[in-house]
């Protein structure tokens, strides 16, 4: 792939364009030594958090993300729920209990004072309802026309005894704990604007799956957290995006079934109607998860009692010298092909 | 004050505007248990950073902040090199030694790509000069048209023994370890355009001086630590908003003197053909300090043996009933006025 003269909307996709630029403007530029700190977790091993070890054993784990959605009020939330809880589910992801966050909002001049109010609530109910500390930040104004709205980045602080640095193990289940793509699908619909996307939010009442995961994920991480290989949550790039990271970087072929995957008919019509993969979308209230085999059933059941009723085994992590590095999907109809990791930017500002 | 309807530059400038949106908007809403971690520091006394305690006894120094800078090269540096060094810097102030860094870049499409990468090589040079590992961030891409050029938002992370929460005592020595406001008139004069800052710029050679500041605080703070009651960098507002927020905090007066307070003639002059108050001009190299009086002239010398030779007493806290909370200046014609907080934008996208 040669390099680009100027950035691309696909850079900022989440997808194989974003590795890219990452490695070659950031990543071959720092020496390895100050890729983490000390066995911690950063850059060397990019996961949803970075992880930092303390004197006591347990580990910091850190993690920050921008969040340029548009529109910045959706079905379901609004860029505030997305900011709180997207951090929320980071430092969860990573097996850490989170405990502090701060928050940079960037906001263009003219914007009305309601909406950013609304958009504040919204942040700091979810930090209120997760017991999540706000401890600093920063507030910028750009001049109009500088920038479109509001942007928001904010930094989830946690703790966890032991982080999960995702690297699944042939055997493994690979399981999901809710419909995935709702999210992706609402803004989808909305950026698209039109009879058809708008007809869709309006009869299907689709709404973003947009949620703090911390009433599963503790329980689950205290309960079996030895037994989870991998868990993170599915945003930019999807589904597709997850488990192709994870073929990569544990050199195994990830197989998954599509007729198991969790899918709201009214996503997969939709996707199907504008002939895109609803595997590529973004889900904000879901963790993907590649657990031990022998208690796959019990952490589905497990997973329901906390009421997660959705959660299901989609597929497992193989060895295979040809496919090493790939997911495969079986089809509905009993075929099979090859899931790409997302490339191009479907829908910019997603999260 | 009434409040506004909408957003307006004001707000976003680091003065009174900021304060009081911030508490409207945010601190008021969050509950105060909420406001920091266990007996640490967080938005309930903002400050560079907040502390979060550990088990160790030491705390952790976290501090996050958006760079706006507009124009993003500037002689003297560019964003990159700002927002490493303005995150290291917040760590620094809250006597904390800069461990690791994030950062997340949000960037137009469009964007040049060797533009982006000079500003990357920047951000990591002085993280590498820093020792500061990199352990993770974000990347995206905005749309042509909806955000103008790159907004670079940094989280510095550090430890601290014992944290320095700006609380400035009667009879504190007030210490600026440089001249004032060269940031902000480079960044003013760029944003003016026209032939009288082009001339400046040009003659003077004048230059940000964006720089991180571990070389003079971590040895200041490792020898004089306990007897350092405040320390910032004076970014936004200048030294005007420092000063005004401790004159605040403390319920003293601050009392400083006009013709101590080491400052460029070409600052100086330019600040006047503008009618602007150089006092009120950003500085992204320059440590204030309100220090026990009996070290003051100790921390002098060494301050100007660590190689900051510009390091001055510029003026002392005072107890006043009558001028609580206020900073007045005793001019260099013998009178005195008082040095309000600034208002209003002078100059948006400063840092």
């Amino acid at each position: 792939m040669g390099f680009d003269k100027y950035i691309r909307l696909a850079h900022g996709s989440g997808g194989v364009e974003t590795s890219a630029i990452l490695e070659k403007l950031i990543f071959s530029r720092v020496e390895e030594s100050l890729k983490r700190v000390g066995n911690g977790v950063g850059i060397d091993f990019p996961d949803d958090a970075a992880a930092i070890p303390l004197p006591s054993g347990d580990y910091l784990i850190v993690t920050m993300d921008a969040y340029t959605v548009n529109p910045p009020f959706f079905p379901g939330g609004d860029i505030g729920v997305l900011a709180a809880s997207g951090s929320i589910n980071d430092v969860l992801m990573m097996g850490g209990k989170p405990l502090a966050m701060l928050d940079s909002v960037v906001v263009e001049e003219g914007f009305p004072m309601d909406d950013l109010s609304k958009i504040l609530d919204s942040f700091i109910g979810v930090l209120r309802g997760e017991g999540v500390a706000l401890i600093g930040g920063d507030f910028k104004v750009m001049p109009k026309g500088q920038l479109d709205r509001v942007i928001i980045t904010t930094v989830g602080i946690g703790l966890a005894r032991k982080p999960i640095i995702d690297v699944p193990r042939v055997g493994d289940k690979i399981i999901v704990s809710d419909y995935v793509g709702d999210h992706g699908a609402v803004i989808l619909a909305y950026q698209l604007g039109g009879d058809v996307s708008m007809e869709l939010l309006e009869k299907s009442r689709l709404r973003s799956d947009v949620k703090p995961l911390t009433r599963l994920m503790l329980p689950l991480v205290e309960r079996y957290g030895d037994y989870i290989h991998a868990a993170r949550d599915p945003t930019r790039g999807g589904l597709s995006m997850v488990l192709n990271d994870w073929a990569k970087v544990s050199s195994t072929v990830i197989v998954i079934d599509e007729s198991s995957i969790p899918l709201r008919p009214e996503v997969a019509s939709f996707a199907g109607m504008l002939g895109i993969d609803p595997l590529y979308l973004a889900s904000e209230g879901v963790a993907v998860l590649s657990v031990d085999p022998s208690l796959a059933d019990e952490v589905i059941t497990y997973m329901h009692s906390l009421g997660f009723s959705n959660a299901k085994v989609v597929g497992e992590v193989r060895k295979s010298e040809k496919y090493s590095g790939y997911v495969i999907m079986r089809t509905v109809t009993g075929g099979f092909r090859i899931l790409e990791p997302p490339r191009g930017d479907l829908v910019p500002r997603i999260c």
